[in-house]
């Protein structure tokens, strides 16, 4: 099966927004055991190897970590300025800590641990996220070369696509929906 | 009582990123009746009144609206470029339609019609948003000085503010909390 139907418009946005770092930035929404939504910006790192999953990293220590083992499925708002489009991107999330049983899940957080900057390896030495603050943060402690237990790679596997495009008058919209069978339809929807 | 202490650094965060138009976009995330999160972009409308309450406005047509009656709690995610901080803002979600029956509200409802941009209030004699497009979009149609029945200003009282500031290694992150007497508490929090 090839890359799915809405793989074409999402790339062209990633490359007409280039230039903008943050257009790499998108905002996940996850649901808490009370029933209620939380919302924070994630950093795109890629697809997983040939395949429509989109990878994130993440700290096992986060809240998010918790909503998702009670409610797996997450929705990924993605708005790129140059270009005025968006892209919601629903469907279950996946998390790979160093317990995942799949070979090349942990060759693929072994990768992302390493592609990281050396800031961003920083910050899993870091006290538990989310807690006061007692103290300075370490600043310049030297990274493992292997991430800690709790360097998470965090999987997102779409199964609704919702493409907005603002420019022009009226407005674009289309809504990607992935069959049971693992292949898509699309239908163009009213803004 | 004043106004919120968080109200200061987010006013500045508007300030300091003025220069971007899409500074004012967020992404809002909502519950559906299955317990699953959706997620969107919504443009920040200004306070209402001299009050914490953000406001932005919607269509009684679109999805948001059935979630919110089912679940009302929401979370605006709000990531500023130009400064690289991020606010995240939860609390009750709040319609006011034409059947709303406080009179300030309404008047703010026809205020919020008014500041819309001709393009803006065009959309919403668009047909029913997110049903299959079956034609054309009405482009130049005439609008009503008095907004259709279903032109929602929709509100957010926060309750919790998230505030993270990506500047500056290690990073800096307050969370702001209102009491059950409406004052706030403040904690310097882990990134």
């Amino acid at each position: 099966m090839g890359l799915a139907p809405w793989r074409g418009p999402l790339a062209r946005a990633l490359h007409r927004n280039r230039s903008l770092v943050y257009s790499r930035y998108a905002q996940l929404a996850t649901v808490d055991a009370q029933g209620r939504p939380h919302n924070r910006t994630i950093v795109f790192r890629g697809f997983y190897r040939d395949t429509d999953t989109l990878a994130f990293v993440t700290d096992r220590r986060s809240e998010k970590v918790q909503h998702i083992h009670h409610q797996p499925w997450g929705e990924l708002c993605w708005y790129f300025p140059q270009t005025r489009e968006q892209f919601r991107l629903a469907g279950v999330l996946e998390l790979v800590d160093g317990a995942h049983p799949d070979p090349w899940a942990q060759a693929e957080r072994q990768e992302r641990w390493q592609a990281l900057s050396e800031a961003g390896r920083q910050q899993f030495l870091w006290p538990h996220p989310g807690q006061p603050r007692t103290g300075d943060l370490p600043a310049n402690a030297p990274v493992p070369i292997h991430p800690p237990e709790h360097f998470c790679v965090l999987w997102l596997h779409p199964q609704h696509v919702d493409h907005l495009e603002l420019r022009g008058q009226p407005q674009n919209r289309y809504c990607y929906r992935q069959t049971p069978l693992g292949d898509w339809t699309v239908v163009a929807i009213n803004p």
